[in-house]
């Protein structure tokens, strides 16, 4: 794909900071560590703790119909609080990953690329 | 917190390698563009397909018990099949934030600060 | 309320074969006993499955936007389809209450009593 | 299977009440409409809400490593909590079901039969 179409879609789309999830990594483990709550990250209960946040991000979305993209009709105040749960949903995931002793950035990355060869353009 | 110990914490963890959020949000976007699929990414599409793959990553882990950090006892292809599940988790986490507008990494960083507000070290 | 109305609001809905809930369990409970499957039947393994069951459910579901009342749409494929998954979440929901030793039963029309005091129809 | 058998293994077990899915059903259906919530009550609100009580269940269960069948060590309002959530889940699903104009209880003893039929006992 030329760079210019590249460009185009990166447009049409929001701008986020540059944030690895390795840096996200590092500062759970750090956060875990000095609060002496390693003991209780074990992978299952890490994953319970992901479905319950995961339960909190669908109650915002429950009773409301379809939703349309860029959330025009919602108030900041839900909007900080989607924010929160997509962020609540990402940190039991990394820190999963983490006690897994399994790397999501380089995991993602692949599986981006199985997926597209799995589905080729122009069979689209 | 010192430098060294932040070092330890960071050795006692694994290393990742350098992916960022807006990398795999930009790659994500590109792929429904060009496949012609933006038209289905409606946030609550997107949600049901992250609650599908968080049922897929329960399966993995449904009959096993309690599961060791490092995941010591698990054959290479049980661990292959897990990244490739945390990965679709993942993937539809950061689509969903793209649609919504929302900067799913730096909301993660302002959720770890909040986090560490509301739980002081001292306190733990 | 008075029996006409109740009437017409029966009416209005779908009528079901009468199945208990002990019934269910009771069947449920056998099944397990008689292919030696009761050890794997702990109760986060049974609510790990039962996560399964719920991402099964919402597969069915991700890609159609709304959906309208009644199914008019589906296949008689989708739908027998769609009772099968609804019926995986039940039966793993059962077995959990089973093995924790509470009546589901009794439980749930507890719930709707309290749900009747918490939202009084005057005020809805 | 022998009905001495039979009997052991519902003696094993507990005693529920005799509640059927249809006396449930009728209760919610009717609770729905006298406070004017039918109209709320889309399959895709109600899936969602379904998820939003799945992730309260694991909530329940997140920190606590492995759980021994019959709660042995959890206090009395833990396990009232507990079959809130449970009742929950289950009044979603009910309502789930009912409103695609599916009958739950038949499609869950056809389940057990389909499943009976899959996992042959003298093969497990």
């Amino acid at each position: 794909m030329g760079s210019s179409m590249n460009e185009e879609l990166k447009a049409s789309s929001s701008t986020w900071e540059c944030v690895s999830l390795s840096e996200i990594k590092d500062k759970l483990a750090e956060f875990a560590e000095v609060r002496g709550w390693t003991q209780y990250h074990s992978p299952r209960n890490l994953l319970l703790a992901l479905v319950g946040e995961v339960g909190e991000l669908s109650e915002i979305f429950q009773w409301r119909g379809e939703v349309a993209k860029g959330l025009p009709d919602w108030s900041s105040d839900d909007k900080e609080h989607l924010e929160e749960e997509l962020s609540d949903v990402l940190l039991y995931l990394v820190r999963l990953a983490d006690v897994c002793g399994l790397d999501l950035g380089q995991a993602a990355l692949a599986k981006i690329t199985k997926n597209a060869m799995k589905y080729p353009v122009s069979a689209s």
